[in-house]
Protein backbone atom coordinates (compact mmCIF):
# COMPACT_ATOMS: atom_id res chain seq x y z
CA UNK A 1 0.00 0.00 0.00
CA UNK A 2 1.13 3.51 -0.61
CA UNK A 3 2.52 5.24 2.31
CA UNK A 4 0.79 8.31 3.12
CA UNK A 5 3.60 10.29 4.04
CA UNK A 6 1.63 13.83 3.71
CA UNK A 7 -0.24 13.63 6.72
CA UNK A 8 2.95 13.11 9.21
CA UNK A 9 2.43 15.96 11.50
CA UNK A 10 6.36 17.00 10.77
CA UNK A 11 6.49 16.02 7.21
CA UNK A 12 3.93 17.91 6.37
CA UNK A 13 5.33 20.77 8.61
CA UNK A 14 8.48 20.31 6.82
CA UNK A 15 6.61 20.45 3.11
CA UNK A 16 4.27 23.37 4.24
CA UNK A 17 7.69 25.83 4.15
CA UNK A 18 8.63 24.52 0.39
CA UNK A 19 8.52 27.34 -1.96
CA UNK A 20 6.20 25.91 -3.82
CA UNK A 21 3.94 25.20 -0.74
CA UNK A 22 4.44 28.64 -0.06
CA UNK A 23 4.29 30.85 -3.50
CA UNK A 24 2.92 27.86 -5.71
CA UNK A 25 2.76 26.87 -9.26
CA UNK A 26 5.54 29.64 -9.03
CA UNK A 27 7.77 28.59 -6.24
CA UNK A 28 8.41 25.24 -9.07
CA UNK A 29 11.34 25.59 -11.09
CA UNK A 30 9.18 23.02 -13.19
CA UNK A 31 5.95 24.87 -13.54
CA UNK A 32 6.80 26.86 -16.68
CA UNK A 33 7.76 23.55 -18.67
CA UNK A 34 4.98 21.34 -17.13
CA UNK A 35 2.46 24.71 -18.35
CA UNK A 36 4.19 24.21 -21.78
CA UNK A 37 2.55 21.00 -22.30
CA UNK A 38 -1.14 21.75 -21.08
CA UNK A 39 -3.97 22.29 -23.76
CA UNK A 40 -6.37 25.45 -23.48
CA UNK A 41 -8.87 24.97 -20.46
CA UNK A 42 -11.63 26.97 -21.39
CA UNK A 43 -14.63 24.72 -20.59
CA UNK A 44 -12.65 21.80 -20.14
CA UNK A 45 -13.47 19.19 -17.14
CA UNK A 46 -9.89 18.67 -15.34
CA UNK A 47 -8.77 15.80 -12.25
CA UNK A 48 -6.06 16.65 -10.51
CA UNK A 49 -4.32 13.37 -9.33
CA UNK A 50 -2.47 14.37 -6.03
CA UNK A 51 -4.09 18.03 -5.87
CA UNK A 52 -2.11 18.79 -3.14
CA UNK A 53 -3.13 22.39 -1.44
CA UNK A 54 -5.18 22.42 -4.63
CA UNK A 55 -3.08 25.47 -6.71
CA UNK A 56 -3.57 23.72 -9.87
CA UNK A 57 -7.09 23.22 -8.98
CA UNK A 58 -7.64 27.03 -8.31
CA UNK A 59 -5.21 27.76 -11.72
CA UNK A 60 -7.37 25.49 -14.32
CA UNK A 61 -10.21 27.60 -12.88
CA UNK A 62 -8.36 30.93 -13.42
CA UNK A 63 -7.75 29.92 -16.77
CA UNK A 64 -11.48 28.54 -17.65
CA UNK A 65 -11.88 25.21 -16.51
CA UNK A 66 -15.66 24.53 -15.92
CA UNK A 67 -15.27 22.07 -13.17
CA UNK A 68 -12.01 20.77 -11.43
CA UNK A 69 -12.09 17.60 -9.30
CA UNK A 70 -8.69 17.67 -7.20
CA UNK A 71 -7.83 14.18 -5.71
CA UNK A 72 -5.51 13.56 -2.67
CA UNK A 73 -4.90 10.66 0.11
CA UNK A 74 -3.76 13.39 2.78
CA UNK A 75 -6.53 14.81 4.80
CA UNK A 76 -4.17 17.81 6.07
CA UNK A 77 -3.37 18.84 2.57
CA UNK A 78 -6.99 18.66 1.62
CA UNK A 79 -8.41 20.88 4.46
CA UNK A 80 -5.55 23.65 3.91
CA UNK A 81 -7.17 23.29 0.07
CA UNK A 82 -10.32 23.79 0.83
CA UNK A 83 -9.59 26.33 3.11
CA UNK A 84 -8.32 28.16 0.31
CA UNK A 85 -11.75 28.22 -2.16
CA UNK A 86 -14.89 29.32 -2.25
CA UNK A 87 -15.00 27.83 -5.75
CA UNK A 88 -18.36 25.66 -6.29
CA UNK A 89 -16.88 23.86 -9.66
CA UNK A 90 -13.81 22.93 -7.76
CA UNK A 91 -14.57 20.11 -5.61
CA UNK A 92 -11.78 17.81 -3.14
CA UNK A 93 -11.98 14.39 -3.20
CA UNK A 94 -10.17 12.46 -0.29
CA UNK A 95 -9.48 9.09 -1.95
CA UNK A 96 -6.40 6.64 -2.00
CA UNK A 97 -5.38 6.70 -5.48
CA UNK A 98 -4.79 2.98 -5.71
CA UNK A 99 -8.72 2.46 -4.90
CA UNK A 100 -9.73 5.63 -6.81
CA UNK A 101 -12.99 5.38 -9.12
CA UNK A 102 -13.33 8.09 -11.84
CA UNK A 103 -16.68 8.53 -14.14
CA UNK A 104 -16.08 7.43 -17.30
CA UNK A 105 -15.08 9.58 -20.20
CA UNK A 106 -15.88 12.92 -18.14
CA UNK A 107 -12.22 14.80 -18.18
CA UNK A 108 -10.68 16.52 -21.10
CA UNK A 109 -7.56 16.81 -18.97
CA UNK A 110 -6.53 14.66 -16.29
CA UNK A 111 -2.89 16.05 -14.34
CA UNK A 112 -0.50 15.10 -12.17
CA UNK A 113 2.47 16.79 -10.30
CA UNK A 114 5.03 14.56 -8.57
CA UNK A 115 2.56 12.04 -7.37
CA UNK A 116 2.57 9.09 -9.29
CA UNK A 117 5.88 8.13 -8.13
CA UNK A 118 4.18 7.66 -4.51
CA UNK A 119 1.55 4.84 -6.08
CA UNK A 120 2.25 1.19 -6.30
CA UNK A 121 -0.19 0.23 -7.78
CA UNK A 122 0.68 2.70 -10.97
CA UNK A 123 -1.08 0.35 -13.95
CA UNK A 124 -4.41 0.40 -12.39
CA UNK A 125 -3.88 3.82 -11.27
CA UNK A 126 -3.52 4.50 -15.27
CA UNK A 127 -6.26 2.36 -16.97
CA UNK A 128 -8.48 4.57 -14.20
CA UNK A 129 -6.87 7.29 -15.98
CA UNK A 130 -7.36 6.70 -19.55
CA UNK A 131 -11.35 5.23 -18.76
CA UNK A 132 -12.13 8.85 -17.44
CA UNK A 133 -10.65 10.69 -19.89
CA UNK A 134 -13.05 11.11 -22.88
CA UNK A 135 -11.73 10.15 -26.44
CA UNK A 136 -8.69 12.87 -27.63
CA UNK A 137 -8.39 13.97 -23.92
CA UNK A 138 -5.12 14.21 -22.19
CA UNK A 139 -2.75 13.22 -19.62
CA UNK A 140 -0.20 15.71 -18.42
CA UNK A 141 2.13 14.60 -15.72
CA UNK A 142 5.46 15.07 -13.64
CA UNK A 143 7.41 12.50 -11.94
CA UNK A 144 10.68 11.98 -10.67
CA UNK A 145 12.92 11.24 -13.18
CA UNK A 146 13.97 7.42 -12.98
CA UNK A 147 17.61 8.36 -13.13
CA UNK A 148 17.08 10.82 -10.12
CA UNK A 149 15.10 7.66 -8.40
CA UNK A 150 17.43 4.67 -9.20
CA UNK A 151 20.25 4.25 -6.45
CA UNK A 152 20.02 3.03 -3.68
CA UNK A 153 22.31 5.32 -1.80
CA UNK A 154 20.88 8.38 -3.99
CA UNK A 155 23.41 11.70 -3.38
CA UNK A 156 26.12 13.71 -5.07
CA UNK A 157 29.62 12.14 -5.73
CA UNK A 158 32.88 13.70 -6.27
CA UNK A 159 35.60 11.91 -7.87
CA UNK A 160 39.35 12.28 -7.15
CA UNK A 161 39.54 15.21 -9.62
CA UNK A 162 36.73 16.86 -7.75
CA UNK A 163 33.86 16.49 -10.76
CA UNK A 164 30.48 15.90 -9.37
CA UNK A 165 28.36 13.13 -10.75
CA UNK A 166 25.08 11.18 -9.72
CA UNK A 167 25.35 7.99 -9.41
CA UNK A 168 23.32 5.62 -10.93
CA UNK A 169 22.45 1.80 -9.49
CA UNK A 170 19.98 -0.92 -9.45
CA UNK A 171 17.74 0.95 -12.64
CA UNK A 172 15.94 -2.18 -13.10
CA UNK A 173 15.58 -2.63 -9.50
CA UNK A 174 11.83 -1.75 -9.24
CA UNK A 175 9.98 -1.14 -6.44
CA UNK A 176 10.17 1.06 -2.88
CA UNK A 177 13.80 3.51 -2.38
CA UNK A 178 13.14 4.67 1.36
CA UNK A 179 14.69 8.25 1.65
CA UNK A 180 15.48 10.94 3.59
CA UNK A 181 13.32 13.92 2.36
CA UNK A 182 11.69 16.84 4.75
CA UNK A 183 11.83 13.52 7.25
CA UNK A 184 13.45 9.94 7.61
CA UNK A 185 11.90 7.08 5.56
CA UNK A 186 9.85 8.56 2.70
CA UNK A 187 8.99 5.76 0.08
CA UNK A 188 8.87 6.26 -3.73
CA UNK A 189 8.50 3.68 -6.08
CA UNK A 190 11.24 3.73 -8.70
CA UNK A 191 10.20 2.62 -12.17
CA UNK A 192 12.23 3.10 -14.99
CA UNK A 193 11.49 5.16 -17.92
CA UNK A 194 10.62 2.48 -20.11
CA UNK A 195 7.96 1.15 -18.03
CA UNK A 196 6.50 4.26 -17.44
CA UNK A 197 6.36 4.77 -21.19
CA UNK A 198 5.07 1.00 -21.95
CA UNK A 199 2.23 1.37 -19.79
CA UNK A 200 0.93 4.10 -21.75
CA UNK A 201 1.30 2.37 -24.85
CA UNK A 202 0.15 -0.26 -23.75
CA UNK A 203 -2.89 1.73 -22.34
CA UNK A 204 -3.71 2.49 -26.22
CA UNK A 205 -2.14 6.44 -25.05
CA UNK A 206 -0.45 8.36 -27.96
CA UNK A 207 2.54 9.68 -26.98
CA UNK A 208 2.66 13.76 -27.20
CA UNK A 209 6.00 15.06 -25.68
CA UNK A 210 8.20 13.66 -23.08
CA UNK A 211 10.65 16.48 -21.16
CA UNK A 212 13.47 15.48 -19.25
CA UNK A 213 13.26 18.65 -16.91
CA UNK A 214 16.37 20.94 -16.43
CA UNK A 215 16.58 24.23 -15.61
CA UNK A 216 16.71 27.42 -18.48
CA UNK A 217 19.84 29.67 -18.34
CA UNK A 218 17.62 32.65 -16.66
CA UNK A 219 16.48 30.38 -13.77
CA UNK A 220 19.62 29.48 -13.19
CA UNK A 221 21.20 33.11 -13.42
CA UNK A 222 18.54 33.74 -10.68
CA UNK A 223 19.37 31.00 -8.44
CA UNK A 224 22.79 29.57 -9.64
CA UNK A 225 22.13 26.10 -7.54
CA UNK A 226 19.51 24.87 -10.48
CA UNK A 227 23.10 24.48 -12.52
CA UNK A 228 23.14 21.22 -10.90
CA UNK A 229 19.93 20.16 -12.88
CA UNK A 230 22.02 20.76 -16.14
CA UNK A 231 24.41 17.43 -14.67
CA UNK A 232 21.11 14.81 -14.81
CA UNK A 233 17.48 15.32 -14.83
CA UNK A 234 15.30 15.30 -11.51
CA UNK A 235 11.59 15.55 -12.97
CA UNK A 236 10.26 13.56 -15.92
CA UNK A 237 7.20 15.39 -17.64
CA UNK A 238 5.19 13.93 -19.81
CA UNK A 239 2.20 14.35 -22.18
CA UNK A 240 -0.16 12.04 -23.68
CA UNK A 241 -3.09 11.54 -25.50
CA UNK A 242 -5.98 8.87 -25.22
CA UNK A 243 -6.98 7.82 -28.53
CA UNK B 1 30.86 16.04 -39.91
CA UNK B 2 30.29 12.47 -37.98
CA UNK B 3 33.51 10.42 -37.64
CA UNK B 4 34.32 6.95 -40.04
CA UNK B 5 35.82 5.31 -37.45
CA UNK B 6 35.03 1.76 -38.97
CA UNK B 7 37.55 2.50 -41.83
CA UNK B 8 40.18 2.98 -39.50
CA UNK B 9 42.42 -0.21 -39.70
CA UNK B 10 43.42 -0.45 -35.90
CA UNK B 11 39.83 -0.06 -34.80
CA UNK B 12 38.04 -2.16 -37.88
CA UNK B 13 40.77 -5.08 -36.54
CA UNK B 14 39.81 -4.78 -32.84
CA UNK B 15 36.02 -4.32 -33.98
CA UNK B 16 36.59 -7.78 -36.05
CA UNK B 17 37.08 -9.64 -32.92
CA UNK B 18 33.86 -8.28 -30.88
CA UNK B 19 31.42 -11.50 -30.54
CA UNK B 20 28.97 -9.56 -32.59
CA UNK B 21 31.19 -9.59 -35.45
CA UNK B 22 32.10 -13.28 -35.49
CA UNK B 23 28.82 -14.35 -34.39
CA UNK B 24 26.60 -11.93 -35.62
CA UNK B 25 23.43 -11.16 -34.34
CA UNK B 26 23.29 -14.15 -32.17
CA UNK B 27 26.26 -12.69 -30.52
CA UNK B 28 24.71 -9.23 -29.31
CA UNK B 29 23.18 -9.79 -25.91
CA UNK B 30 20.45 -6.97 -26.66
CA UNK B 31 19.50 -8.77 -30.05
CA UNK B 32 16.24 -11.25 -29.15
CA UNK B 33 15.01 -7.60 -27.57
CA UNK B 34 15.27 -6.22 -30.71
CA UNK B 35 14.16 -8.54 -32.28
CA UNK B 36 11.00 -8.84 -30.46
CA UNK B 37 10.53 -5.03 -31.86
CA UNK B 38 10.43 -6.28 -35.35
CA UNK B 39 7.31 -6.67 -37.89
CA UNK B 40 6.59 -9.34 -40.12
CA UNK B 41 9.12 -9.48 -42.93
CA UNK B 42 7.78 -11.34 -45.27
CA UNK B 43 7.78 -9.39 -48.87
CA UNK B 44 8.51 -6.34 -47.31
CA UNK B 45 11.27 -3.91 -48.37
CA UNK B 46 13.81 -3.33 -45.43
CA UNK B 47 16.82 -0.96 -45.15
CA UNK B 48 19.31 -1.06 -42.67
CA UNK B 49 20.98 2.17 -41.49
CA UNK B 50 24.64 1.52 -40.46
CA UNK B 51 24.33 -2.21 -41.77
CA UNK B 52 28.16 -3.05 -41.01
CA UNK B 53 28.72 -6.41 -41.96
CA UNK B 54 25.42 -7.10 -43.26
CA UNK B 55 24.23 -9.55 -40.57
CA UNK B 56 20.75 -7.93 -40.03
CA UNK B 57 20.57 -7.63 -43.91
CA UNK B 58 21.04 -11.52 -44.61
CA UNK B 59 18.96 -12.30 -41.48
CA UNK B 60 15.76 -10.54 -43.13
CA UNK B 61 16.32 -12.21 -46.46
CA UNK B 62 16.16 -15.21 -44.48
CA UNK B 63 13.01 -14.25 -43.06
CA UNK B 64 11.06 -13.24 -46.20
CA UNK B 65 12.22 -9.73 -46.96
CA UNK B 66 11.46 -8.99 -50.72
CA UNK B 67 14.48 -6.85 -50.79
CA UNK B 68 16.93 -5.48 -48.20
CA UNK B 69 19.34 -2.23 -48.40
CA UNK B 70 21.79 -2.36 -46.43
CA UNK B 71 23.73 1.40 -46.16
CA UNK B 72 27.23 1.82 -44.26
CA UNK B 73 29.33 4.61 -44.76
CA UNK B 74 32.10 2.54 -43.97
CA UNK B 75 33.93 0.99 -47.20
CA UNK B 76 35.70 -2.11 -44.83
CA UNK B 77 32.45 -3.02 -43.74
CA UNK B 78 30.76 -3.46 -46.57
CA UNK B 79 33.83 -4.96 -48.64
CA UNK B 80 33.11 -8.07 -45.88
CA UNK B 81 29.54 -7.73 -46.27
CA UNK B 82 29.50 -7.80 -50.05
CA UNK B 83 31.74 -10.91 -49.85
CA UNK B 84 29.55 -12.85 -47.66
CA UNK B 85 26.51 -11.97 -49.73
CA UNK B 86 25.39 -13.98 -52.80
CA UNK B 87 22.08 -12.79 -53.11
CA UNK B 88 20.52 -10.31 -55.91
CA UNK B 89 17.82 -9.03 -53.16
CA UNK B 90 20.52 -7.52 -51.08
CA UNK B 91 22.23 -3.70 -52.05
CA UNK B 92 24.87 -2.52 -50.20
CA UNK B 93 25.53 0.93 -50.43
CA UNK B 94 27.87 3.19 -49.26
CA UNK B 95 26.79 6.34 -47.85
CA UNK B 96 27.35 9.11 -45.74
CA UNK B 97 24.17 8.81 -43.55
CA UNK B 98 23.90 12.12 -42.93
CA UNK B 99 23.67 13.15 -47.11
CA UNK B 100 21.75 10.20 -47.44
CA UNK B 101 18.71 9.84 -50.10
CA UNK B 102 16.02 7.10 -50.03
CA UNK B 103 13.41 6.91 -52.56
CA UNK B 104 10.28 7.79 -50.64
CA UNK B 105 7.75 5.91 -49.27
CA UNK B 106 9.61 2.68 -50.57
CA UNK B 107 10.63 0.69 -47.31
CA UNK B 108 8.02 -1.33 -44.79
CA UNK B 109 10.73 -1.03 -42.42
CA UNK B 110 13.49 0.80 -41.26
CA UNK B 111 16.04 -0.52 -39.12
CA UNK B 112 19.55 0.62 -37.35
CA UNK B 113 21.64 -1.12 -34.55
CA UNK B 114 23.99 0.74 -32.75
CA UNK B 115 24.59 3.60 -35.38
CA UNK B 116 22.47 6.74 -34.43
CA UNK B 117 24.70 7.42 -31.86
CA UNK B 118 27.53 8.49 -34.65
CA UNK B 119 25.23 10.96 -36.40
CA UNK B 120 25.88 14.67 -35.90
CA UNK B 121 22.24 15.60 -37.94
CA UNK B 122 20.23 13.31 -36.66
CA UNK B 123 17.20 15.17 -37.49
CA UNK B 124 18.46 15.22 -40.72
CA UNK B 125 19.05 11.56 -41.05
CA UNK B 126 15.26 11.14 -39.40
CA UNK B 127 13.17 12.80 -41.61
CA UNK B 128 14.70 10.91 -44.49
CA UNK B 129 14.05 7.98 -42.53
CA UNK B 130 10.07 9.06 -42.35
CA UNK B 131 10.10 9.91 -45.88
CA UNK B 132 11.24 6.43 -47.24
CA UNK B 133 8.92 4.53 -44.59
CA UNK B 134 5.52 3.76 -46.05
CA UNK B 135 2.44 5.02 -44.48
CA UNK B 136 2.29 2.68 -41.59
CA UNK B 137 5.58 1.50 -42.03
CA UNK B 138 8.05 0.77 -38.87
CA UNK B 139 11.49 2.04 -37.68
CA UNK B 140 12.67 0.02 -35.03
CA UNK B 141 16.46 0.79 -34.07
CA UNK B 142 19.06 0.59 -30.97
CA UNK B 143 21.36 3.40 -29.89
CA UNK B 144 23.60 4.00 -26.79
CA UNK B 145 21.33 4.88 -24.14
CA UNK B 146 21.96 8.11 -22.75
CA UNK B 147 22.25 7.12 -19.32
CA UNK B 148 25.49 5.43 -20.63
CA UNK B 149 26.39 8.06 -22.87
CA UNK B 150 25.91 10.96 -21.15
CA UNK B 151 29.32 11.49 -18.86
CA UNK B 152 32.39 13.09 -19.77
CA UNK B 153 34.41 10.74 -17.86
CA UNK B 154 32.49 7.18 -18.00
CA UNK B 155 32.89 3.91 -16.11
CA UNK B 156 32.31 2.42 -12.87
CA UNK B 157 32.27 4.08 -9.69
CA UNK B 158 33.17 2.41 -6.48
CA UNK B 159 31.86 4.04 -3.54
CA UNK B 160 33.59 3.56 0.04
CA UNK B 161 31.73 0.50 0.77
CA UNK B 162 32.39 -1.09 -2.43
CA UNK B 163 29.49 -0.31 -4.13
CA UNK B 164 29.15 0.32 -7.55
CA UNK B 165 27.50 3.01 -9.71
CA UNK B 166 27.31 4.49 -13.18
CA UNK B 167 28.06 8.25 -12.95
CA UNK B 168 25.97 10.64 -14.88
CA UNK B 169 26.68 13.98 -15.20
CA UNK B 170 26.46 16.57 -18.38
CA UNK B 171 23.44 14.64 -18.95
CA UNK B 172 21.77 17.81 -20.79
CA UNK B 173 24.99 19.33 -22.85
CA UNK B 174 24.27 17.03 -25.99
CA UNK B 175 27.15 16.46 -28.27
CA UNK B 176 29.87 14.65 -28.96
CA UNK B 177 31.59 12.69 -26.34
CA UNK B 178 35.29 10.92 -26.86
CA UNK B 179 35.34 7.89 -25.24
CA UNK B 180 38.39 4.96 -25.90
CA UNK B 181 36.63 2.22 -26.85
CA UNK B 182 38.55 -0.43 -29.44
CA UNK B 183 40.81 2.02 -29.91
CA UNK B 184 41.31 5.83 -28.52
CA UNK B 185 39.25 9.01 -29.41
CA UNK B 186 35.73 7.16 -30.54
CA UNK B 187 33.62 10.42 -31.25
CA UNK B 188 30.03 9.61 -30.60
CA UNK B 189 27.05 11.88 -29.82
CA UNK B 190 25.40 12.23 -26.54
CA UNK B 191 21.99 13.09 -26.97
CA UNK B 192 18.88 13.05 -23.88
CA UNK B 193 16.29 10.56 -23.87
CA UNK B 194 13.39 13.08 -24.86
CA UNK B 195 15.30 14.53 -27.56
CA UNK B 196 15.42 10.81 -29.43
CA UNK B 197 11.56 10.57 -28.34
CA UNK B 198 10.56 13.98 -29.14
CA UNK B 199 12.64 14.16 -32.59
CA UNK B 200 10.18 11.17 -34.12
CA UNK B 201 7.42 12.25 -32.01
CA UNK B 202 8.00 15.73 -33.92
CA UNK B 203 8.26 14.19 -37.18
CA UNK B 204 4.80 12.49 -36.82
CA UNK B 205 5.58 8.97 -35.67
CA UNK B 206 3.84 7.21 -33.40
CA UNK B 207 5.83 5.61 -31.01
CA UNK B 208 5.03 1.68 -30.35
CA UNK B 209 7.74 0.54 -27.48
CA UNK B 210 10.91 2.23 -25.83
CA UNK B 211 13.06 -0.68 -24.57
CA UNK B 212 15.65 0.32 -21.92
CA UNK B 213 17.47 -3.17 -22.41
CA UNK B 214 19.10 -4.92 -20.11
CA UNK B 215 19.87 -8.35 -19.72
CA UNK B 216 17.91 -11.47 -18.81
CA UNK B 217 18.31 -13.89 -15.83
CA UNK B 218 18.90 -16.95 -18.46
CA UNK B 219 21.87 -14.58 -19.98
CA UNK B 220 23.32 -13.02 -16.85
CA UNK B 221 23.46 -17.23 -15.90
CA UNK B 222 25.35 -18.29 -19.09
CA UNK B 223 27.41 -14.72 -18.93
CA UNK B 224 28.01 -13.53 -15.09
CA UNK B 225 29.85 -10.30 -16.06
CA UNK B 226 25.86 -9.42 -17.69
CA UNK B 227 24.49 -8.62 -14.11
CA UNK B 228 26.33 -5.12 -14.58
CA UNK B 229 23.28 -4.32 -17.61
CA UNK B 230 20.65 -4.60 -14.23
CA UNK B 231 22.64 -1.09 -12.44
CA UNK B 232 22.37 1.28 -15.40
CA UNK B 233 20.87 0.32 -19.06
CA UNK B 234 23.53 0.03 -21.70
CA UNK B 235 21.29 0.16 -24.67
CA UNK B 236 17.83 2.03 -25.90
CA UNK B 237 15.58 0.05 -28.34
CA UNK B 238 13.32 1.64 -29.97
CA UNK B 239 10.09 1.11 -32.14
CA UNK B 240 7.91 3.56 -33.60
CA UNK B 241 5.35 3.41 -36.89
CA UNK B 242 5.19 6.18 -39.35
CA UNK B 243 1.62 7.74 -38.92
Amino acid sequence: MTQNIYDDPDFFAGYGKLDRSIRGLDGAAEWPALRALLPQLMGRRVVDLGCGFGWFCRWAREHGAAQVLGVDVSERMLARARSMTADAAITYRRADMEQLALPEASFELAYSSLALHYIVDLPGLLATVQRGLVPGGQFVFSVEHPIFSASVDPGWRLDAKGRKSWPVDSYFAEGPRSTDWITKGVIKQHRTLGTYLNLLLRLGFLLQHVEEWTATDEQIAAQPSLAEERQRPTFLLLAARRA
